[in-house]
């Protein structure tokens, strides 16, 4: 169901062509009230793809009515051409839905530098085919016409006392990490407002998506996009929803690691003893980005070694002669030096547990990433994107 | 020759097993004066291997008499233990030549959290069997010994009217960069001061060294080591020493670069009319990390995407839309748009060549960096370093 289990919602996913497998390739996602309220968090990539123009500017006045969204071409770095896509996209389903082209998101994914003539021709129809299409139970549907090199669809769905949220993901990535373009959509018919959506959308996103750093690479197209319905006629306490929103995009950020392009390890790097919660980020992003431990980690090598280089290469308060490393449960490095036999740890499960104790402070933070193989090599070379 | 080859200087190779292939494991390099001028730069990793600690201390003075390298171990994160087996290994050296400790510098590659017992105790044998064979032509011998994943060593010497200048490397990695260790060393009969030999090497080091960026993976134990002997009588102009020392350094890195572990592509990121020297650095720098750019061009593949989304997660000076991209003298991306097609762009030749052009300034860089890999992947998964 993901985007659709929430009251006031109507999705769809269709197939024009944009992918050469033929698979669904446009979703539409439409909140039909009463209350229309939306808000965003994009990229942070200075090099945006027009769909992210576009949005930030839609979304500023915290009314969105729908979201369109295409796989099979990025429409970054196409040119004004591209832009008017974009805005033709918007126009059109506005047309067709009654309702101001302003309030129209859109998405796109897939290569970058697509956008021509064929593209918005084949855009423009999946709009049209797609809002045809728009039914209460389209979720599905819409979360399937978004993946690219996605193996599964990633859905999310949270009830509460009269009220819920639902999502969809593709991709992985957000703000730093990236690998394919990451789009979510979250739907809500609980009641709140813009700016309770907003901070609460910022706060969860900050913790999940933002903290998901597979390869290193950002993104031109991501884009996270909740609406809400009000629809349930439910007003929940604010920490309610926004606990209730954090474990939503905690659980598509875990979906989203877990399908990583090439991946054979979900590595979970937890920092604690930090001094500061900026330390802590720092500390394990250094380290899911650092080549040498992920391909480690592949070979299933407990190297302590790569992840007290990674540290070194930060800012962050600590002494090297004083950190601990964990792997999987096992003490390999105490106080900078080797601590249990690198025997001792199994580093066979998909699942990895890696912790850095920096010994400093109280602060503790929380990164996902994943290995780097041979099949994310293979993926990326292979596959243009 | 390499460090042989300017007067004044003996060096020799030996085995003791620190490397289970019984390889050549143990260099050491004398400079016979007169003059025992003397100059390092290291990693800025904050993670220093002991040998770094000992090192950065004993240069400051600016004299060395004689460096003491070793392979097959790190000696990084290996406690006091660790410290007290490097500062033995000078006291050793220094002892048999009857030069102080304090002038003996130390280098150590190989796996980190390596130095126990039986470490300090093959380096010790190395030390002083090294010191029983120096000779005027052990340069090649001492070349070998401090291989690691190398393939083949890498030598320079240049020679001017009178005087030469002479080094030995092994590895890739600087500063930022990484890969196994860099340790390079080099040698020059002109007659410099401490401090003509501490700005040269700085200035040659920043445009070549720091500039190869294979892997983003910061080593702990990178050090780049200048002695003088002043045995040729000649003072050379320091701007004509400086540009010597500049081509002995630039000549290296290409070997660095060309030996990189798993690389099949060497690719040379130049940036064109950036608005100052740091912005062309990091925006080179930037595409030089990017997997997802770098396992493109393993793949033959001419994503000019990839290279625009690197430069949009930098603070350089730029317009996305105004951006020119060319690949092997194709210019494949125009004004942040599509250009040339695809097909023209041949990248089966092993010299790869990506000009970005950002349009604001007069800056130029040059990165240095290899593509990404199934080889990388497997010598870094299944070789621990």
């Amino acid at each position: 169901m993901s985007v659709t289990a929430p009251l006031g919602f109507e999705a769809a996913g269709v197939a024009v062509g944009l992918k050469s497998s033929g698979s669904p390739d446009v979703a539409v996602v439409v909140n039909r009230g009463p209350l229309k309220v939306g808000a965003a968090v994009f990229t942070s990539n200075r090099a945006k793809a027009n769909p992210i123009i576009w949005s930030q500017q839609a979304v500023q006045d915290g009314v969105v009515e729908a979201i369109v969204l295409n796989s099979g071409g990025a429409n970054c770095f196409t040119g004004s051409f591209g832009f008017q896509t974009t805005h033709q996209t918007a126009e059109k389903a506005g047309q067709l839905l009654g309702v101001s082209a302003g309030d129209v998101l859109i998405c796109s994914t897939g290569l970058i530098g697509t956008g021509d003539e064929a593209f918005r021709g084949k855009v423009l129809e999946g709009t049209e085919k797609g809002i045809a299409q728009l039914s209460a139970d389209g979720g599905e549907a819409a979360s399937l016409a978004i993946m690219t090199t996605d193996s599964r669809p990633k859905r999310s769905v949270v009830t509460r006392n009269g009220w819920s949220i639902g999502g969809m993901a593709k991709g992985a990535g957000m703000l730093a990490p990236g690998l394919a373009t990451m789009l979510v959509v979250i739907t809500t018919d609980a009641v709140i407002d813009a700016g309770q959506a907003d901070a609460a959308l910022r706060d969860a996103t900050r913790v999940s998506f933002d903290r998901l750093d597979s390869d290193g690479c950002m993104s031109t197209n991501d884009q996270v996009t909740l609406m809400a319905s009000g629809a349930s006629g439910i007003t929940p306490d604010f920490a309610a929803f926004a606990g209730a929103l954090a474990d939503v995009c905690a659980d598509l950020a875990r979906q989203l690691q877990g399908d990583a392009e090439g991946a054979s390890h979900d590595i979970t790097i937890e920092v604690v003893h930090a001094a500061s919660e900026e330390d802590a980020v720092e500390v394990g992003r250094s380290v899911a980005r650092n080549n040498l431990f992920k391909a480690a980690i592949f070979g299933n090598d407990p190297n302590w070694g790569r992840v007290l280089a990674a540290i070194g290469t930060t800012a962050a308060e600590f002494d090297p002669y004083d950190v601990d490393v964990w792997m999987n449960g096992v003490r390999v490095c105490s106080q900078g030096g080797p601590d249990a036999s690198r025997d001792d740890v199994d580093l066979a499960p998909r699942a990895t547990h890696l912790l850095i104790d920096l010994r400093v402070g109280a602060a503790t933070a929380t990164i996902l990433t994943n290995d780097l193989t041979h099949d994310y090599v293979h993926e990326n070379s292979a596959y243009a994107t």
